[in-house]
């Protein structure tokens, strides 16, 4: 929540990032968020970790962007839920992500509800909640709130931009947005729009929370209330996109949960029934039911091409960025044709990109578990750019 | 609604049966319903549909077999909708099943809310809508009720049984537990198991009506509310899983609704948005909320081979049905491989199967829908089956 993030002035909290692993900072913007809608956001602020130390070129700076629900806590233990960060194995001092070697950044996006300016926030023209009276973001305004943040941090290029899912998204709207200002670019199993289906599962989640009578419009917070029920079921439905059929066959198939059989009635009988309904309860603990509305609204809006008459390839055009473009076989959310659609449009426009689809069961979470075949395409292409931008013999 | 069912003596509803086509009739049943829970339902009654004129030998019966929300109404329009009966352009006066030659029964499953006893029906024991009091029914339940109905008509074998989704399951169910009462069946679109994935969608649905503050525990008839908000949301969810992602790409895309340009709001920007809300609110109109957990949790503990130590096979053995599979293409909700199961169990125990997957980009759905190659492979099937029990020439 907004309210728990950790206050400091500016400068404090670029010296920290230099000097701490994992330290967490909270970027006050002095100018407002220009937004996609027109409309425009003051005050802001977008809470980010760092981790490792920048060099003197100011060079080696990497940019992870997260996923719908996740945030800044990528490479240190969450500080809500106590678990690691949920790219702890990917990122941190001698691993694939070496943050002996790059200054590693990850910022909770605009609109969220980890210390970022989001729905829950004091709307200063009411004195009250934003809730529904905040403004609709997208993708492109959530990566222009993170490019002034790297103007405050004073860097002028990313050697690297990657995230998976929503934060490849945002990955490919950084490529596109601030084409000069991304060395290379890693956008894991995404998609350069979202799908019928994906905003057809979105609604369901949106309809679900403003069903709940606890919502009240939105404002829930002035009484009182949270649309627990309701968030819990969102959760739920997207929680079935995200694995695999297969991976739910194999690791619950028809198991009976604690029982030897069925119990005719409504309890979960069902593994899986136990695991949902384990999924939906502990989300609610830590995501804001508004910022949900909000950031998949940003989800369902991304359609890259749209800025250049439906051809993705345009949204590309003059590209410099090393790209590493990366699928799992088993991901229905983000299906390897929607990889391979970015794939052709950088091809079509000379780009510098390689593909690499990964054979996996465990459907679109594949992309934060530990895949070695992911951490091995991770480590060689970032091992490759370093190289690359001559940041080999960097002693940071 | 059960209340509005036509109640009629058994003697009445026989011989209206044989005369008229889309006739509706209830048996009302004088010996109760042995469910598998151990518990038993009594009074019951079934609401059933007739066309066509069961011929002298009694040879010529069809039982169709309807799926979770689907009803008796299959080749006439329905009284509730005004839509026409769910698979009127499959059956009827020289259709490809024809009702001039054979006698076709549909009947609203037990649990169900469109004549049958539900949880929506007053429980005797108490004066009270039986709500969650109802007992949880299975597929089995379903069929043993059926079976009930037949002996009351008189008719001591089928033709052939046939059924799409849940429907087919009641097939596969009949072909099991009557095998001597079956010639032909035709399991279209189904399983013999539902997997977890589909439970899981199951149990997102629950919740979401479980969460509507009017379920009230299920006593939302007694509280005069109805708990049609949490109802749509998991009609919204469920439809999601009817139709294939190819499908709701070229029929919906990233289409917007009535507008030029998105809105920046949570309006129904997208047609994919508009058109599920349309399935969600229309949807409650027409069912019960309580009847939509029984029938889920019916189909969640459908598992064939549960019975024969896992050993599908084993529940098939002995057979002289004969049978058609059927399953398409870009059905993700009971994908092909389910019924390839099916199909290798029959092949296993020798019995007599044919197996036809039908391209189509439609989804699940597309049993339901116009489908050429569907209907050329039922027509050819009943054809064949006629023939070999001799109905070719049969004057009904």
């Amino acid at each position: 929540m907004s309210s728990a993030a950790t206050k400091m002035t500016s400068r404090t909290s670029e010296k920290t990032a230099a000097e701490t692993f994992g330290a967490s900072h909270v970027f006050e913007s002095s100018s407002p968020l220009d937004l996609d809608s027109g409309s425009s956001l003051f005050p802001f602020r977008i809470a980010y970790n760092t981790y490792g130390r920048l060099n003197q070129d100011r060079s080696n700076a990497i940019l992870v962007c997260h996923a719908l629900t996740m945030d800044q806590h990528v490479a240190n233990p969450n500080p809500v839920t106590g678990k690691p960060g949920w790219w702890q194995s990917l990122i941190g001092p001698g691993k694939t992500i070496d943050t002996n070697k790059f200054f590693v950044i990850c910022s909770n996006v605009v609109g969220g509800c980890m210390g970022s300016t989001g729905p829950a926030d004091i709307n200063p023209e009411t004195g009250r909640p934003y809730a529904l009276s905040f403004p609709v973001i997208t993708i492109g305004d959530m990566v222009r709130a993170q490019a002034m943040l790297l103007d405050h941090l004073e860097i002028p290029d990313l050697f690297c931009v990657l995230g998976g899912s929503m934060g490849g998204m945002m990955v490919l709207q950084w490529c596109v947005a601030y084409k000069d200002r991304v060395f290379s670019a890693l956008p894991i199993a995404t998609g350069a729009r979202h799908s019928a289906q994906n905003i057809a599962f979105h609604e369901v989640g949106r309809q679900a929370i403003m069903a709940d009578q606890d919502w009240h419009g939105g404002a829930y917070q002035s009484h009182d209330t949270r649309p627990s029920k309701g968030l819990a079921v969102a959760r739920m439905a997207a929680h079935i996109t995200y694995l695999s059929e297969p991976a739910l066959h194999t690791k619950f198939g028809r198991n009976l949960q604690d029982r030897d059989k069925v119990t005719f009635g409504f309890d979960a009988d069902f593994q899986i029934e136990s695991y949902l309904r384990h999924q939906g309860f502990t989300f609610v603990d830590r995501f804001d039911a508004n910022s949900y509305l909000y950031i998949t609204r940003a989800m369902d809006y991304f359609d890259l091409s749209a800025d250049y008459s439906g051809q993705l390839a345009n949204a590309f055009k003059d590209s410099k960025t090393r790209f590493c473009v990366v699928s799992f076989t088993s991901d229905w959310l983000f299906p390897t044709p929607e990889s391979r659609r970015i794939v052709k449009a950088l091809n079509a426009v000379a780009a510098d990109v390689s593909f690499v689809e990964i054979e996996s069961d465990k459907g679109h979470d594949a992309f934060l578990l530990e895949e070695p075949e992911l951490f091995a395409t991770v480590g060689g292409f970032i091992h490759s750019a370093a190289e690359a931008r001559g940041l080999g013999q960097v002693t940071p």
